[in-house]
């Protein structure tokens, strides 16, 4: 990545140039201005979009924090595999190819198109102990990063699949930006009133139990499997400089880890969508990030990321295919 | 359209039956909701999109109301035949066909690719004389609906361009529903703070050279060809069932007009993008529509409409592609 100011001014000059007013396509040419300046060009070549979608279990779950019982995460797996799930729904309707990623599910699942990168049978229950091991972390960074690294797609766009995982995630925000849990934590995939209160309580005794963490610490002692894995996905794509398309709520946490261990990476992250979990706001606003799309989703799967990768392509395209004013013999504002 | 609320709750519970929590796709079921509703299926045949853009100038550019020459409109229609304008570009981007209409520019531009439906060589200066003549409105509105029931896309998007129809736009809109000028009229491609309280104080003069109007009537002393064009196919379009993607400002108005004389095809209306052009959100507030983007885009061209077909493929490929519970194999929640 070029990071000269000069570069920045020779990127809005090129797309002040393009046939419009100054400014008319709004977000697309700040996304634009984006891209280009994360891979050096203003005629990036940007076209090909891979979800890799991790998924893995929780101990937490035992506490009863989730909607939905655990050996959801392991039949959803499975529904994923064989196309019927949102994610690959939307992958098609974009274009994008789907990886799966077990990184830990509590019951194994057996399939050919399924990629083993299991860091155990879920996590340890981290409302008495740590959720992982530092080894395991560290195993599991390096397994997403090259993962991240080695894809072979333009760009990547991160899901995730855990029953119980924004108990994890509302439990890391905590940790590493020291946002209120009570801000953080929200329904998941819907608890009742009840639920939420009952949730809360599980995790303020969780938090309870460490006091400030270091961000790699955080991970260890709350994180799950594919929040970890995706976190060194992301830092593998980015440094990769491939965009990072960064999905809702799980991923977001994933994100404010990888770029709180390398800010230097931010330029190359995408805030796709802004999710209806209502502790996703505290996270963007820390990140000073806007997402592209606002539509109540709180799926997961990298389903808004998905839905974001069309913007992208447009700002793609605008920055490579659109005429110039010179060049398409059109006269310009008389001001 | 089948208007029965026993359909509502069948295509209600459809969709809940889908892999994913309740409600969790937000605004992607709505949507969805809607295009089943639309096309009485929960198995709807959506699948091409078709962008028809209509061009014209108008009268009132004289005036001095727009940052640009009008000699623009005809080299912008050339940009858009030639494939590098900001619509052409977008349309290739998520699969769309384009169709360029001259629905009558000051200059007539001769080119194999361009469908000629020119109702003269822009509107008179509305300023001084009504836009147009009531048979001329007639006319234009009948090719229009010609166009949008005839297309062979399964879904339309409808674009326009035209220097100085943010003005035509602006009273129309006044005209229609009774907002104030001042909250309706903005910059438009471009202007400065003179020459905004210019167009302003033009436009308050034109709009008291009549009294209350009926839209038709506000439609032949106000509209532009393009406009009244886009509400006649809008109306075809959707009384062929077809889903119409409405684009910003301009479009939004072509809406009202059609919603107004035919207020039970409101269904079939997609609203796509909340315009950076302020006067848009008093229509679409009287609209009571959400639209699904919000980018800051104030282009024209069909720009966002084009950016929001991959959220309608998505909300169609779901109930078409995604799993069910059953099917899947998948646990439900367990409240």
């Amino acid at each position: 990545m070029r990071d000269d100011t000069g570069f920045a001014e020779e990127i809005q000059a090129f797309i002040d140039d393009k046939t419009k007013p100054v400014g008319a396509l709004g977000r697309i040419e700040d996304l634009a201005a984006q891209i280009a300046l994360m891979t050096s060009t203003v005629t990036p070549e940007v076209h090909t979009l891979g979800l890799i979608l991790f998924a893995a279990d929780h101990g937490i779950a035992a506490e009863g924090v989730s909607a939905y019982p655990q050996e959801v995460t392991a039949q959803m797996v499975l529904n994923l595999l064989s196309g019927g799930a949102a994610a690959n729904v939307f992958a098609r309707a974009v274009g994008a190819t789907v990886t799966i990623v077990d990184a830990g599910t509590a019951t194994p699942v057996e399939h050919p198109d399924l990629v083993l990168c299991r860091q155990g049978a879920g996590t340890d229950n981290f409302r008495h102990a740590p959720a992982m091991s530092a080894e395991t972390r560290e195993e599991a960074w390096a397994a997403g990063a090259a993962l991240g690294s080695e894809a072979g797609t333009d760009a990547l766009a991160f899901g995730e699949m855990g029953i119980a995982n924004t108990s994890a995630a509302a439990l890391l925000a905590h940790k590493i930006i020291g946002t209120p849990l009570a801000t953080l934590v929200g329904r998941g995939t819907g608890l009742d009133d009840a639920g939420l209160a009952r949730k809360l309580a599980v995790l303020e005794a969780a938090a309870a139990r460490t006091g400030t963490l270091e961000t790699r610490d955080a991970l260890a002692e709350y994180g799950g499997f594919e929040i970890v894995m995706m976190a060194g996905a992301m830092t593998g794509a980015a440094e990769a400089g491939k965009p990072v398309l960064v999905d809702g709520y799980i991923a977001t946490v994933a994100a404010l880890a990888a770029l709180t261990l390398k800010p230097g990476l931010r330029p190359a992250f995408v805030f796709c969508h802004r999710s209806a979990e209502p502790g996703h706001d505290a996270m963007l606003a820390h990140l000073e990030a806007r997402p592209l799309l606002d539509l109540g989703l709180r799926l997961g799967e990298g389903t808004g990321a998905l839905l974001a990768w069309p913007l992208v392509r447009a700002a793609v395209a605008m920055l490579n295919e659109m005429a110039s004013f010179s060049s398409a013999g059109v006269s310009g504002a008389e001001v």
